[in-house]
């Protein structure tokens, strides 16, 4: 964390100055940059993001009355992990959540029909995968951290809740806030007050019944029918021996899913019900908890279950379903009219609980516009960046839907009796396979986005075969040169909106030798006219202001001289010219933590790695590239008033 | 962290449910258990651990208007981030704090009289020493991390301010509540008044000028010259390279120690000025701000020194002195009259801030207080076990003195000159070396109890050689079995005024097996009539409220089967009768990083570790000395009522 560049203030650093303070108020604001509607996790993720923007003005609306409480989902990926950290509150999540290590598999017993037995125990994440876990906690707390988050941010954001979406209009030749939203009030006091809103943008993160879907016209397809799934929050006795592992129970009674929850006692069951009819809902069918119980009985036998108290619990239809489109610009019409209203989280794509991917998912979608909105509403890029929003996540949604159905339905089949591969069904050991395999999937590595004016080809790959163009950059521990601090590299990158420029130096690049790369690329960066760093900073910030250039020498921080790092490197910050000691880093000496090594960096030439706000890869280079760098950024960046 | 126990509670599992609850109000309680004086890190560590026990009534006072805002010391040893690991706020000081990494020394260059030049630079902390870095932060951080946690505790404890100790009496042959104290208040609207209140203890923590201190007539003995230092907290523009390390700089123009602080641009110079003559006070010099910034520019030459801000600074006079007995009981009433008042922190000892050892050390006593003080108040230990305390911390506190004499004598001396170790005045090699012998001790770990009612032999001691009866248990990474989490053994140990037991398994520990060592210990410990934890466990509380036992098996958690371990290592608990599963660990698969091999356990015997609250080890035992164990705990504990 750095704080205090502009003066030393008391108490936590994690409350940032305020912003044009507009206190927030029971009423809605007449005009707003972006409204958000809908208070789950692709809501919240979106609302947090622009919240540390002190000059965009953003309201996020909810139907409900106050923030969640219990329920609904509670899978977290290793990938959210790593975006938690640049919100600020992984280590929040860390300590509270239950941290899935293992995953058992079960299956019938055929030596005891009616019985089950276990039939093969995987690591949950490979190793090194990720710096982070997967764990579960419940969304209610994650929702929690990012309304903290946003509390503390300078714009001291907070949700209008009891508002109802009723419909939007767009009107296209409106050159200031074009979109006139219509919310309708919900709480007893305010019952029925219609409430109009103008937003330059609208998100609807408002879940899979979206009524902001409807108002632009877009329609969830995919499955036409139904499946039927029993959920449990539990605090039981049981002598079921896998009880605090993530479980996959394949019973001839019935499938079932075992997720251990946070404090060491709580567990919750998916029971899979039966599936439904087209256009059936799952209330028709009066499932109660004890049905649900019952059934979760049955799966378990042999081994007992004695429910005490289930503090939460559900039954819901889920089909795999997607959009073609998640904004509200219609192809065609691609030189002319630019999004204004999007669609986020289930609004767009529905999936099975299967692959723990529904709230993680989401989130990235609203991690992947919010910078972009953010990067339009400061004039820092044209519109036509937003259009990359739907490209660039419909698609990797519909990689997912597509791993998400082969998934669900190799859950659902019921499993072989024989073992032997011939009869129908899925055979347990292909199972379990399957699952090893798509474990990358459902940590949230899935997600590899197409060549775009914001992701660049793979020309220069083989310069760091780690850091995948298209990708999200993989962190990896390197230690700080000026107070030899240990860290991950990936940690430096925070939900600021910034571009991160990471240099790995060559072999020959020691700071102060004449044919340094990194030298020379600093050169260019602080001193050429065309300097992407000079074009595209505004007049008065921060040279670090949009993009932050990291540089990554090998061997010890001892061989690194301060005196001799280009300026750019240690630059002179904020309102007394304070200089930001953090941009240096080494490999360090322990052989195993090498990062040169760990990412397939060449040791010889160098490379340097673009990393857009989201933490995605944009491009890799090499050190001297300085024209392809300008280049790309010119394709979407305006250049700065002069 | 373990939490939903008694039933699901949406919200920070952090925020414990309120037990009696007395709101918080201006004025003071009549009566209370413990009345703590002084705000500072030793009697918030107090209140902070007692706050912890609903039954006992708290009550800390400061002369302070509010909470501290910036300033006084910074320094955190590994040590004392074991403790705030077991206050459950070590990750928010991880987070905050600049990590002191390496330490760099410079000296009077040779070839150029009046400049300085590095000689030495070396790892801060000797590499698992702990599992926590040493890092800096100001201490009004600190004081925020324990106010929170004291808020949040069952009894929701909050300071009173404004209160300035007057006197207090003791009367020996009151049996309840026998101290009385008088406080006046200083704030504008009550100055003057004075309030009157009794208490069972009372424990100043109110410095080196302490009032308490002087109302039981202990002194402070020692040097009878202080020196005086100048201290200040500056945001500053300096070609210093080593600005980001922590250094000792010695020149001809006097001294200074360098300590970067937290948020990477703060940094706080300690200047050494005159030693003081007798009695003299510091103030009489009428030293200023500008008179410490020039002495900090002529020691740096040639490094230029450009100050911006100091939002802190201060003079102040220091001398090592100790009280040879911390509380009010003469030793030769050892058998009548037992302790009712405490003395804690610079009350009791003072120190020179070189060692970076004041907060960290007096932070220790309370911690070593706190307990001893909640078993004595729940009837669990007689009141002798308060004479523990003095005996303890006196003896530590004293050998800290000794180092810290040493150490700041030799800082301050005039460096050689000529460096042949001929002339007079410190070798700067030497007193580098120096600073890597004693790591450990202003790591915090210099701290070794010498045998008491509490404190063993080392009769087995070559059972876990790395687990040195007396000194503080030493964590290590194990693997917990039941859900396969990888974790630190020691951060079980919360401030929760428990025992823990670590049963390490031998060779034939397997559970189940007719002659497993861990079988036996638990069949004793629940089924005996001498077992201590039936003795002295009460009536109505889970099986682990007083002892809390762990495994720990050799090899991989796939070998451990949940249905064989004994049912004490899988306890139910709490209304429900829900299992723990969180007590059985095993070394796991990973050599480097074996449990058994890192602390000397006997792999064939197995050892059994027992370990204070204050987590400090008591025992080394072999796993079958039941009767000792059993001895050693009736040795202070009282038996339960029946």
């Amino acid at each position: 964390m750095q704080f205090h560049l502009n003066g030393f203030k008391p108490g936590s650093p994690e409350v940032a100055d305020a912003a044009r303070v507009v206190a927030h108020t029971d009423t809605l604001p007449d005009k707003v940059d972006v409204l958000i509607v809908g208070c789950g996790p692709a809501g919240l993720t979106l609302a947090a993001q622009l919240s540390v923007f002190p000059h965009i003005r953003t309201c996020i609306v909810d139907q409900k009355e106050g923030p969640l409480q219990m329920g609904q989902a509670d899978g977290i990926a290793c990938r959210t992990m790593e975006m938690f950290e640049a919100f600020n509150f992984s280590e929040r999540v860390l300590k509270e959540a239950c941290w899935i290590n293992e995953v058992t598999f079960w299956k019938p017993d055929a030596a005891k029909p009616g019985s089950i037995v276990r039939h093969g125990r995987v690591q949950d994440t490979e190793d090194g995968l990720s710096e982070f876990p997967h764990v579960v906690l419940n969304q209610a707390r994650v929702h929690d951290f990012y309304l903290d988050f946003m509390r503390k941010a300078p714009t001291r954001l907070e949700p209008h809740y009891a508002r109802s979406f009723v419909d939007l209009e767009v009107d296209p030749s409106a050159s200031e806030h074009p979109v006139t939203v219509r919310l309708e009030r919900t709480d007893a006091a305010h019952a029925g007050q219609i409430e109009t809103l103008k937003a330059r943008y609208v998100v609807g993160c408002d879940g899979a019944r979206s009524g902001v879907r409807k108002a632009i016209g877009r329609q969830l397809v995919g499955d036409s029918a139904n499946h039927a799934w029993g959920v449990m929050d539990m605090l039981c006795v049981t002598d079921f021996p896998d009880i605090r592992h993530k479980v996959a129970v394949q019973s001839a009674n019935g499938n079932l899913l075992v997720i251990p929850r946070e404090g060491g006692y709580l567990v919750r069951f998916y029971v899979e019900m039966d599936k439904l009819g087209q256009a059936e809902r799952v209330a028709s069918r009066g499932i109660t908890l004890d049905t649900l119980i019952a059934a979760a009985q049955r799966i378990l036998h042999p081994y007992t279950l004695d429910v005490k108290e289930v503090p939460w619990w559900s039954v819901y239809e889920i089909g795999q379903r997607i959009c073609d489109q998640y904004d509200d610009a219609p192809e065609a019409e691609a030189d002319t009219r630019q999004p204004r209203v999007f669609i986020a989280g289930d609004a767009c794509h529905t999936h099975s609980p299967k692959a723990g991917q529904g709230m993680n998912f989401s989130m990235q979608d609203t991690f992947n516009l919010g910078w972009k909105l953010a990067a339009v509403l400061s004039n820092q890029c044209a519109p036509e960046l937003l259009r990359t929003y739907s490209q660039e996540r419909q698609v990797v949604a519909q990689e997912l839907i597509d791993f998400d159905r082969e998934w669900a339905a190799m859950f659902s089949d019921r499993p072989q009796q024989d073992g032997n591969g011939q009869s129908e069904g899925v055979d347990p050991e292909a199972f379990q396979k399957y699952f090893e395999q798509h474990g990358r999937f459902t940590a949230g590595m899935g997600t590899h986005y197409r060549p775009s004016i914001i992701c660049g080809e793979d020309t220069h790959q083989h310069l760091a075969t780690g850091f995948v163009v298209g990708t999200r950059f993989h962190s990896a521990p390197v230690l700080r040169a000026f107070d030899a601090r240990p860290m991950e590299l990936g940690h430096v990158a925070k939900a600021d909106g910034r571009w991160r420029l990471y240099a790995f130096a060559g072999a020959r690049d020691l700071p102060g030798h004449a044919d340094s790369g990194i030298d020379a690329l600093c050169r260019f960066l602080a001193e050429s006219s065309d300097s992407p760093l000079l074009k595209h900073t505004p007049a008065g910030q921060d040279l670090d202001a949009v993009f932050d250039l990291r540089a990554i020498f090998q061997g010890s921080n001892r061989a690194l001289h301060l005196e001799a790092m280009p300026s750019l490197l240690c630059p002179s910050k904020g309102r007394y010219g304070l200089k930001d000691y953090e941009k240096v880093f080494c490999s360090g000496t322990r052989a195993d933590q090498n990062i040169f090594d760990l990412r397939g960096i060449d040791k010889v030439q160098g490379a340097l790695v673009v990393v857009r706000p989201d933490q995605y890869i944009a491009q890799v280079l090499p050190l001297d590239a300085h024209a392809e760098l300008a280049s790309f950024f010119a394709g979407f960046m305006r250049v700065k008033a002069t």
